[in-house]
């Protein structure tokens, strides 16, 4: 087949091809779309350039900033003595948007994978001590998601750090909010029932 | 809400939306993808910067291109008396990609669309009917979609074109080849009956 897109455009519509969730036709709309855009090729191009650069993790707690220490790790208005352990970014994200935990975060970046090489000190466990000493924490929440790794690692978590005076948890798994119960796993289910809620004691 | 990513990788999920097709779940997915990138980073950023300036149309029958004449025009070994009509660069591609076809084209760019401003001379009218003086052409393929303003246009050029001593046909509107016919909307079975395909005479 002949070449039928101009040289650059070929290439831009390669290269958005190999970034996650993008075929080739989301691809071609993607670069279409940006040819009539030059304000905003301009844009991404400059933000693209500047992102291996400026983003850098957070000394204290490995969530992503441009700065040494990250804006979360510097809230003097934050619950002190909490430390929530979650695996990525997004997901600090998707914790802070709930709007109801105000403590601090430390964050692993991975879950645990042996065959993969990732250990102890990939997921900054080392660096998690040092913070929880050095914060004086009092709980500690797991936020992992109940998968086969993010079990995995939560127990590994728990092992290393139930030796210190400090509270452990992990957030709750059950039937999610607005599912009929028919529709839920038989694991999710039984989870749901062992971590029950006590409404009212004998 | 605090801001919790650093602002160029806010600012580059927030422009990542901007884009037809992408969320602002994919936008962070893309973004927090190119973090570990840098490479891709770069040859993307290189891209866009220059996209705008090397892509134009080509003179003769406005595909896309990084010269005058475009690859196509160029090309002495097609058939110089057919002249395929397409909306876009996108669809052009996917008529060569069939195989079949070894004309020329002609690329609208736009459909007719009196209300948003589009009319004759943005779909280029004077240019096609040049062009098809120039190559000397013999038949005008019509290869717009069989949609409403794919219709109306195709209808428009077909008015504008009748004067000329050419053939002009139109791409065949029917059934989707392994489609099962309960399944088609009676428009296109009604199309596809008006539009029987002659196995044998009487």
């Amino acid at each position: 087949m002949p070449s039928v897109y101009p040289y650059v455009l070929k290439k831009l519509i390669e290269t958005f091809a190999l970034l996650p969730g993008l075929g080739e036709k989301s691809a071609t709309r993607l670069s279409m779309y940006l040819l009539s855009k030059p304000d905003l090729c301009e844009t991404l191009a400059d933000l693209l350039k500047e992102l291996p650069y400026k983003v850098k993790m957070c000394r204290l707690c490995r969530n992503l900033s441009e700065d040494e220490v990250c804006e979360i790790c510097n809230d003097q208005t934050r619950n002190p003595q909490l430390l929530c352990i979650v695996e990525s970014p997004v997901n600090l994200y998707h914790i802070e948007k709930t709007g109801v935990y105000n403590g601090y975060y430390f964050v692993l970046h991975y879950l645990l994978s042996p065959k993969e090489g990732i250990g102890a000190k990939e997921i900054g466990l080392n660096e998690l001590i040092e913070l929880i000493k050095k914060r004086n924490i009092k709980e500690v929440i797991i936020a992992l998601s109940p998968t086969l790794s993010g079990e995995a690692t939560a127990s590994y978590i728990f092992e290393i750090l139930k030796k210190f005076p400090i509270k452990i948890t992990k957030i709750a798994c059950g039937i999610p909010m607005g599912m009929e119960i028919q529709f839920a796993d038989p694991l999710t289910l039984k989870k749901a029932l062992k971590g029950r809620e006590v409404l009212k004691e004998l």
